[in-house]
């Protein structure tokens, strides 16, 4: 058994580990956007990452963590998209078999993407009990590992790799800002975060589906809200152990409602020149409606994936 | 005066003239796209420099180059819209005038953009006699000086960085492909091909305007043509000087389509992440439409601008 939370030096093995398989991807900045934030942000562009989404640090971190004989009886998810597209991608670069549970509703490109990396896809209904029922039910046949898109420690410990590249080249930060979903890439960039000159971590989550946000704020587990969101990459609920990771390690959640995220979106498409889905924009979002806690900051902001359908766009 | 063609000595002079100004632009690389192309792609991505387009570096060179006097009386370009926001730029950061001759039926994101950066904006019709009839008459009244959006060997030798950029990023290539309008950053890129390890160089032209293609193939200056592209940026004719030394240097002129630029620039959105204009993918849409000039190569293909209109895609 892998302990349940990782720390730093697990960081640092991941990123020796996934060196061979995953993009060291550049960091970008926009006067006209640090004019707009009132601060500098240096944006960490991880929509060029392999798969298209950060999800591949952690996915490839665990697949190479495992044993031959392990790793031989294959792998398991359940995800909305981008961690199932990477354990595709991470099994196939070592030669095992994925098993990935998609729920019903789930992005059309992300799914074409799974398929494309050679994964067997299991549909289910669109709900987190059903999700995990579904993995179980392929982990008892297949005797596979699971690995979990964002509770799973060598996931946290892999995403966390991306906060450790923007640092190296930026030197400290005041702030870093991740989206937060289940909390893997928020909790991965906290350990680097207070291993690497202290910046204050925000997690920047969907005001459609705040349940990190009222968790933190209410002192538990809030695991009952219906989420309704554009950011079709953090609807999952946040995982107990990124919870507590969150809590002891000081990060604070930021909400931004559909609309802010969306005009986020449309910025870094036009200033920025890049291509990111929404659960990536909202990193932008919520500096920009959080003047007080930004403005005359350096600031950087992991653009976590950019795997839109381009024939649906939300502007 | 300056010299009627620049050499390679005056892109490293530009060099270290815009160092100061300009953004060292990063490389991107796919695997899916060298799959598609069976080749190893290098992508420039000149449209994450400064206005959104390479033409900031030819602009800014030449406006640096100017001595105080001169460069008081200000400057005046005609332009279908990167270069004339280029030239306002550079003469915003130097303080001086900019005005810019703008031909009916521009870009609006990129008209826009020339005013957002304080230069003044002439109307003319859109042919290239109304263009230089509405320069000149700016030029007498103000005294001004004329930075021509590619014939001006300064403006070249600014263009040829961006390929010094990548080459020092990459090491030697193969091949080097760059979109090819009036030819200034086909030139600038020839002169560092030529100096820095022999890459044949191939400038992408539409097949709706094809007349540097043209020009090379019948051994004269074709002018007559006129040009139906969605590639907005690259319905100029090609210069004089330009194609001279395109003439001097081996550059060969490669056509597509409107539609191949089309399904190059959708490719480049959803492969590569990035927000590329038709007149930018055209490098990968010639790429692809010739295997037999690419086939297993290292090649380099510079994304010269990121300026399109999101509300009006052609895909």
């Amino acid at each position: 058994m892998t302990p349940l939370l990782p720390a730093f030096d697990d960081v640092l093995a991941a990123a020796a580990r996934i060196a061979p398989h995953a993009n060291r991807t550049p960091v970008l900045r926009s006067r006209s956007l640090d004019a707009l934030a009132g601060a500098e942000l240096h944006f960490k562009c991880e929509h060029v990452q392999r798969i298209g989404a950060f999800k591949f640090r952690g996915a490839c971190n665990a697949v190479q963590s495992l044993d031959d004989e392990t790793a031989a009886r294959g792998v398991v998810t359940h995800s909305s998209g981008n961690h199932g597209a990477a354990l595709a991608l991470a099994a196939r670069e070592r030669g095992i078999p994925a098993h990935v549970v998609v729920p019903d509703g789930a992005n059309a490109v992300k799914l074409a993407a799974i398929e494309a990396y050679g994964a067997t896809v299991h549909r289910c209904a669109a709900t987190q009990a059903a999700r995990e029922a579904a993995a179980a039910r392929i982990l008892a046949d297949t005797g596979a590992t699971l690995v979990h898109p964002y509770a799973d420690p060598r996931v946290i410990a892999g995403q966390g790799t991306a906060a450790l590249e923007l640092l190296s080249e930026t030197g400290p930060l005041d702030a870093l800002v991740t989206p937060l979903g289940g909390g893997g890439l928020t909790c991965g960039s906290a350990l680097v975060a207070a291993a690497r000159g202290g910046a204050t971590v925000y997690g920047a989550e969907p005001a459609g589906a705040p349940d990190a946000y009222e968790s933190l704020r209410q002192g538990r587990h809030v695991t009952d809200l219906v989420p309704d969101t554009v950011c079709d990459g953090l609807r999952a609920t946040v995982g107990a152990p990124n919870l507590a990771l969150m809590r002891q390690l000081g990060v604070q959640a930021l909400l931004a409602s559909d609309e802010e995220v969306v005009a986020a979106m449309r910025l870094l498409w036009s200033r920025l020149k890049q291509v990111v889905e929404p659960s990536a924009a909202i990193a932008l979002a919520v500096v920009l409606n959080n003047p007080a806690h930004f403005a005359g900051k350096r600031v950087g902001l992991i653009l976590s994936g950019g795997n839109v359908d381009l024939d649906a766009l939300p502007f």
